[in-house]
């Protein structure tokens, strides 16, 4: 195979299948409690599914810069609990009723337990992640989870509101990029003596193509939210409009629209509804303005600045598989 | 002054006055966040008050094996910092009104804030220990915080059941113990270089200082709860029963008690309400079977438990401070 062609699904999922199926023990052996109703609910948080994107992006990391290392397994299993732990208090702040098609644990198991069982598995992620006595690791994922809870307090600041392009990108690098620049990093940090002083090689290259792949995705996210059907995502369509939340393509219009427009979407954000104004209104409006177009340009650009991140980095199967997950995550459909 | 003599309240507080004051300043350089919110929840918070009795053990603990590092400041201020992450944790948990005589945080911004801002608190309070650099504190410190977090689960397991001693103690343990513990723990471990490859010395005596005084404590404050006034404690009396919460002299009551006794108190517990059963026909049932009297005589065997654990610490005005203390907490009447 040329190294400068790109890889398949099959072939990426061939090269991790071994260290995927490795993360889903190590996923059982972390969520073991002594408090049975916190095994219960971190296995059904963790069986839930997800796409196991961010242990993914960890471990061709790991493996594009030669790490061998078992904190790979280890630590790709935390950056999924660690996701898993913001899910859940997120979903009590949503008040949401289901989660990838299944009701939501809150829902399941009332608000109080989920306080609780979010507060476990973030100490859970960090215990695992302390044992590999590297400061480095830990420095990343404790920023890391300060951000994302700052992001989402933002995040209810704004609800309801018209946000602009640059309040927009920092709530989903808060959001979704940042835990996607960290797995990455922790992939070289991981590669070297925990004694390094100085930054493991390629960490800022693959931490940026984190970041670009990051905001991609979640553009693509926020786009299929607007345009997908009900029985698709697992949640009801335009989940992000009935919050209150403005999105890329939103933003795009309103900076575009005619004043009937603005007032559309205004009215929608503000009620948190469909009463007044329909989602097919909305959506016309986004067409007409090649909104949904922007969006997802935008998602391809930084899908792209992805690919360009890791250029130096050395030819092997795991870069070839990186420069083929932008494009997974720009064209999926759900 | 003797060394065999009792310190007095003035002489304690004079030993820590700049101390503590130094902890104040440290908090709100600590509380300060990007996020406006944030600042907002963690000051109002932290400047609520509370005793700062995890700080001053902490201190007591540095200062009697001799360590004069600054770190006792910033770790003193993360002991209080996580105290208050688990309390806001608690109120949303707990649906409390109030906390400490004041409207409780969930009250003013929401549980959907709060759940994050004890996030944020936890987060914060990791990143401080963090910069000390010394995993020996990370251990401790998240070992001990998924203690409190499990006790909790299996506190909400049990409200309206009856439980007997021996969860009570484990209960109480994960509750309050465990923190004074750490809180002292954590005065020995910052008076030894962070490479120190076994346990700094008397970390041993005073982490069992701090879990017998930690019982104590607790037991006394069960006790206050059952027959203090609304007005003096901030919270409606005998708030454990209303929701539910056996304590110690409910449970030898219950252990002792006639038939009819065990029914009106299993009434109350399951209503989780003075409905059928009034707070002076419970008080007067404890009284007759000398509960009270019985939890209190326990708080204070454990108060003595914790001067004897420190027996062979040298002699200093901070362990003649360490011996005043547990007197201290089993005569305090709020």
């Amino acid at each position: 195979m040329s190294s400068l062609s790109i890889a398949t699904a099959t072939e990426v999922f061939d090269l991790l299948r071994d260290d995927l199926a490795a993360i889903e023990s190590e996923f059982a052996h972390q969520s073991d409690s002594p408090v049975e109703v916190v095994t219960d609910i971190a296995q059904y948080l963790i069986a839930g599914g997800g796409k196991r994107i961010r242990p993914m992006m960890l471990l061709l990391s790991a493996r594009a810069v030669g790490c061998e290392s078992e904190a790979r397994i280890r630590l790709g299993a935390v950056v999924e609990m660690l996701h898993t732990a913001t899910l859940v208090h997120d979903d009590i702040i949503d008040e949401a009723s289901t989660r990838r098609g299944r009701p939501s644990s809150n829902t399941t198991w009332g608000n109080a337990k989920c306080v609780l069982a979010g507060d476990w598995l973030y100490m859970q992620s960090f215990q695992t992640a302390l044992a590999e006595r590297n400061f480095r690791i830990l420095d990343l994922l404790i920023s890391l989870t300060q951000q994302m809870v700052e992001g989402e307090l933002l995040q209810m600041e704004k609800l309801g509101h018209l946000i602009n392009e640059e309040e927009y990108f920092d709530l989903i690098y808060r959001k979704t990029a940042c835990l996607f620049k960290v797995s990455m990093q922790l992939g070289a940090v991981i590669a070297v003596p925990p004694t390094t002083p100085n930054a493991a090689p390629f960490e800022e290259a693959l931490g940026e193509y984190g970041r670009n792949l990051g905001l991609a995705f979640q553009i693509v996210d926020d786009v299929l939210d607007l345009t997908a059907q009900d029985d698709v995502l697992g949640k009801p369509t335009a989940s992000d409009l009935r919050e209150g939340k403005a999105t890329l393509a939103v933003i795009h219009a309103l900076e575009r629209g005619t004043g009937a427009d603005r007032e559309a979407i205004r009215t929608v954000l503000a009620d948190r509804s469909f009463a007044r104004v329909a989602h097919a209104d909305i959506l016309e409006i986004l067409q007409r303005h090649e909104s949904l177009a922007y969006a997802m340009d935008t998602a391809c650009a930084y899908a792209e600045a992805a690919r360009q991140s890791i250029a130096d980095l050395p030819e092997s199967d795991y870069k070839r598989a990186l420069l083929w997950v932008p494009g997974f995550v720009t064209t999926r459909d759900r």
